[in-house]
């Protein structure tokens, strides 16, 4: 059996079963955005993405500095989410001993740029060669409360920080290959390449959200993993879901379907988050999107027809 | 200018420079084995290494529970060097989608074995796609004191823990392709594949050494970094220096100098380190090699004469 026969995140299953947590400090282990130990009273959380040459990006298609505060910025997005603030991190590189200095040197500058603006530090790395890029960060943050995937209740209300969908379009737009682009679709492929984490909600989600998860697989992919862990049934308005402009014009211009995008595009860094009635009001600049029920599965409401939705979103393997 | 023009440690220090570390719960930032951070009290050790196959093993030459033994094992290795004890470790993955998942399997069941044998535990991962085997961890830590690499004082002891050279030969005789191996050749093979990290030792690594390093790229290029750090000359005694009896055995067979092996093998990830002289008796089971005097440089006493060794050792770059 290949591992590509049982899927991402049925060969993760299978392979967190056989790492044992018994740790008490450790509160989160497996299963969630970040993993979260208590040390000495504060909750710390871990987690860990990677930028891989051919898989995340194309080494022509994304200027060095926008690859450097990606990833710093795609590891933040797992902080937020889980309600914290970044604090130290560790960033394991590899790269052909050919390469350019100068094209190192960009992206740490990024990295830099990103550790600046989000407040955070890189403490410490690890170098080897290797055929392709390989840039992989480990972040740690904190937390005064652990917001995860699991604590959706029915009758709370989903929220969505921002706009989906326009990474994939940018992404789309690179792999055309133009040589000039509309400035809409410029903005498109910054959407993409340059990403911004929320951190300006990060507060907000530890004081008020139930659930939370960043979207990086997908509205829909991501949402799904609330909807397992929570074991809830969660309903999303098709004509509350945030529609951007230049999604729009692009969609125009390309005959493609937008709602395509939005539910299953991907990379876009924004929070999905659950929150009581109570508490929607502290979210003024973000969209409610749905509402969830008892029960299971993910449904799009279009007026008066309702759509159990498939639950795909990207996967590697 | 290529990267491969710095080497890697030109690269670390131009790229390190480029980054900055000013909070002020950071106790080590770049520069030692670990990197180490006061929450709370707590100083917290991390640390990162990856196997990457074709830089670090080829797979047809390591049994995966190897190299899963092997991936946690180097990084408990920088953590007791710096006077630590493992705690919990991450794990960033990357494979070809047409992996057998019982290679994958077998992978982390070494692992899960190397962490019951260390009492570590890891919390949680990342996957990828790949075009190779990419095993990347992240290891986080707990000291009473950094030991570190620039501790060093005149009129100290330079301690080796154990033999080295056994792996570098291990990794030539796997290379060698044969079909069969004598009983002594396939001894310093598992030296190559399953190495063990000195964890016996921490304790008293944290309690009595000034200054302390593993040795992953060579005895003598790891002394280089001990040297600097410290801004110390160390003199090293070739009587003192331990030769492994199956190391001899290789040499003899092979024509080989054992001590090219002892001083420049590498991937060994014993513990070398300096104590005071009244501390000495406390290592009654490792080997005095040397001592460490004012000035700078490496120095090997043979007899009676001394010459200044070139500190080469393992770069990837
Ligand atoms: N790519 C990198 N970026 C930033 N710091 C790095 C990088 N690679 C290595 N370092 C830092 O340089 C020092 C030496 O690293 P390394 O040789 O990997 O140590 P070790 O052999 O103990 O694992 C460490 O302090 C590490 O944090
Ligand atoms: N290779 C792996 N080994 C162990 N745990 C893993 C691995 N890959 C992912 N995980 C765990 O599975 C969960 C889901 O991971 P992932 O999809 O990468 O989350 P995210 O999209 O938030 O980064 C996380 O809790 C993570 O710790
Ligand atoms: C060359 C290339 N192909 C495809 C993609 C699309 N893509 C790559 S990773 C990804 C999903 C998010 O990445 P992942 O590594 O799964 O992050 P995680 O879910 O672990 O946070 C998407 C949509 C891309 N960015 N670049
Ligand atoms: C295929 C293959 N080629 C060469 C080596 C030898 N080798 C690889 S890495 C290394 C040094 C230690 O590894 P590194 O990644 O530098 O670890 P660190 O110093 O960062 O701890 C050595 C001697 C090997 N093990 N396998």
């Amino acid at each position: 059996m290949k591992i590509k026969d049982l899927g991402e995140f049925g060969l993760i299953d299978r392979l967190t079963s056989i790492l044992q947590v018994s740790d008490s400090s450790v509160v989160v282990g497996f299963g969630d955005d970040c993993s979260c130990v208590n040390i000495n009273g504060e909750l710390i959380l871990f987690t860990s993405d990677i930028q891989l040459e051919g898989k995340h990006f194309l080494k022509e298609k994304i200027e060095p500095e926008d690859l450097g505060w990606k990833l710093i910025s795609i590891n933040v997005s797992d902080i937020v989410s889980c309600g914290g603030v970044p604090k130290w991190g560790f960033i394991s590189v590899g790269f052909p001993p050919d390469t350019e200095f100068k094209y190192v040197e960009k992206i740490y500058r990024g990295m830099k740029d990103a550790c600046d603006f989000y407040k955070t530090e890189i403490i410490g790395g690890n170098t080897t060669a290797s055929d392709m890029v390989l840039l992989d960060l480990y972040l740690t943050g904190k937390t005064d409360r652990f917001v995860g995937r699991k604590g959706a209740k029915k009758g709370d209300y989903l929220i969505l920080s921002g706009y989906t969908g326009l990474s994939r379009a940018g992404l789309e737009l690179l792999l055309m290959n133009k040589k000039n682009y509309e400035d809409f679709e410029k903005r498109l492929i910054k959407a993409h390449t340059r990403p911004k984490a929320r951190i300006d909600l990060s507060q907000k989600i530890m004081n008020y959200a139930n659930s939370c998860i960043d979207v990086s697989d997908g509205l829909i992919g991501d949402l799904g993993h609330v909807e397992r862990s929570s074991s809830v049934k969660i309903v999303l308005r098709k004509e509350n879901l945030p529609v951007h402009p230049d999604l729009r014009l692009f969609c125009k211009k390309y005959s493609k379907d937008p709602f395509e995008y939005i539910l299953y595009g991907g990379e876009d860094y924004e929070l999905v988050f659950t929150v009581s009635k109570e508490n929607i009001n502290y979210f003024d600049n973000c969209f409610v999107i749905g509402s969830v029920e008892e029960g299971e599965g993910i449904f799009l409401k279009d007026g008066i027809s309702t759509k159990k939705l498939e639950e795909k979103g990207f996967e590697h393997i």
